[in-house]
């Protein structure tokens, strides 16, 4: 069993590369992109799906690989995780997502405090931001059910594929909206946006977990 | 085993996810390309390939994760799943994909009820989508048969690969192109082309099923 | 065991498949690409590799998957498989690759009978063939040797990185090539140029099957 | 076990391969992508991440597929490879990589000798590559310790994203810094630029070697 002191840096230390690829390969994407925000959505999406394949392969097994307080708290609602080591994952998925931004703002040599002034707001919005959560949710608790060692690739591709087919591109994870609300760059969010974002992420995450409580059960398993 | 609530109910949620995912990603790749039809098609080819390797992981142990009136089909014809639970699948993959292309609508601010204006016919097509539902079949049949763990990854490959290689861009599911009919929008299929798509898919479903019961028979099998 | 008409129906409908996806993902890929030569090729390479992985997914356990002379001539001279079957894997394989080609050209409403006028010619690409070859052939049978069940998916990548880093985008295939030489689009080649693709080609196989003899021996299995 | 011949030869072949990829790729990907510098990088990295899977498949039995020096130096720091097989093994992927930088200038009809003049300092860029060495080597030492087989999958999917998220487009290898400095194509970097970043290199490794002793020990091991 991996020590609290692993889980708890595993945890931070994942979400702080989730962010720095996020936000590095945005800054990346769109200073190469000539404009072409296809292109540069395209050379975000890309690296975003590949690190978290990655993430969780090598930290999975230590922490469960949540780098999301929307996966932890579903996990302490479904009494897999108790609530103090949820909280105590939280706080250090924030940390660490402020980290990852840093990082990237270090490595482009940005100034590293920021507030990001793209604004994302507006019902479809939320609504992309609700369904996207749901969707990564089930993701993670479904194929967890059925075909756990193929959990990192499902999450990578369900992200490749959720940051086009959502309104907001798919941020599903508080940790990461408000890491992302500081930085001025190609994947920042407003802060002003971020509670909303927040909050429409928790419904789609209570969804889900009702959902696949009923879904995946033992008694629907084929074999 | 599974419910039929169960069984249902995932038909019903995946298509729409799929839908969602073809339409939606479709929007955002279109609104951002600049005019660059390949740039744009690449970024509804993605994100369509990616989602749907989960949702068949997810989702095939419950029900199998056909999404598709031509898979069911299929199956029925070959003894391997009853016609009237195969007609109940049918009903919710049709019901579903609306569902999911009203979603796309919904994240993106558009009206729900659409009518595509997109023509797509003529005899080129056709026989794109007949090539397009024999190589789906082909290699859902011939994938089950020898590395079922790799159905997922196989139909998002060749979903991948279709979009391109086909006249049609490969919609190979007649439920998919109902749906899309309702959507005037990247990737909609004007009303008036539907039935001629969908004979065009049953036939090359139809191939496919014989070749296959031909090729990956028991007897066939290396080891 | 697959019967030898099995057999040689994969290696006739697999190589068809091929050459409708390189063919037909280069018509597409061109007619949308706006000019912008990089995109076209990138839209004509990802389908390429995807339905490599999925074609020797499904055809691989009836025929091997060959799909490509120069493997089934280095299956011969290796003595895992009899020169009388080669032979006919080869003439399938070519007669294959045309009705792709063919099936591209309907899908698409061009004409059925074309040559193509792209010449493709000089030292560096001779050179790159033999390059293209010798790393394919590697991949086979380096994979087939430690890691069997990855073949497909090593294949698919394999090609999908040698279009870009050989100076002639890897034919690698002398049925490929010889059925590339019958379509005036994106993805031809001129038929003056065939004979000497195909000897680079020969070239590289050879040295392969000499190296990798020596480099992937039973006695040099790790455990 | 391999012979220390065939051990050697599968280094000096494997750095080869990945460096004809990778500078044969950047050229090709250059003079397509019409000064669209994303589009270019993006097909310049699809390839490479691509090759790395299939060389670590093929060559990881033989040899532990290292292709970097920083590797082999972390494996010897760690016990697990005696120092002299280590120093043979980085004087092998030095001549190796600059064997496939020739080969790629072969390919591509350039002159064999050549010097990049591509400016890459300045310390964002060096903590670039500190980042994404520790990256690099947390990948393959964490990866091993819980699924080994993932290992080429997960290094090729690492630098898809490294080459996005990190300012200096991820070197992380001193043997791929020294020989794409012999290229002044797409991915060349000046000669005076070589030293600083190895060091960079060294520290991200010597930090992920400490790092990953601590969290994937025996003791963390979940099962």
């Amino acid at each position: 069993m991996p020590s609290l002191a692993q889980r708890v840096f595993a945890e931070w230390l994942g979400t702080a590369f989730l962010l720095a690829a996020v936000v590095g390969s945005g800054i990346m994407a769109q200073r190469l992109a000539g404009g072409n925000g296809a292109v540069a959505l395209l050379c975000n999406t890309l690296p975003t799906g590949a690190i978290l394949v990655v993430l969780i392969l090598i930290f999975g097994p230590i922490s469960g690989a949540h780098f999301n307080p929307a996966v932890s708290a579903a996990f302490a609602m479904r009494g897999e995780l108790p609530w103090p080591i949820a909280a105590l994952y939280i706080a250090m998925q924030v940390i660490g997502g402020i980290a990852g931004v840093w990082a990237a703002h270090l490595m482009f040599e940005l100034p590293l405090w920021q507030f990001s002034a793209t604004v994302r707001s507006g019902g479809g919005q939320l609504f992309a931001e609700g369904i996207a959560t749901f969707g990564l949710l089930s993701t993670i608790l479904g194929c967890i059910a059925r075909a756990p060692s193929a959990v990192p690739y499902a999450v990578g591709l369900y992200i490749t594929s959720a940051y086009w087919f959502t309104a907001s591109t798919s941020f599903a994870n508080p940790a990461v909206t408000v890491a992302r609300s500081l930085s001025d760059t190609f994947a920042g969010i407003a802060p002003a946006g971020v509670l909303a974002f927040i909050a429409a992420q928790l419904v789609g995450m209570l969804a889900a977990v009702v959902v696949s409580g009923w879904l995946w059960t033992r008694s629907s398993a084929v074999a």
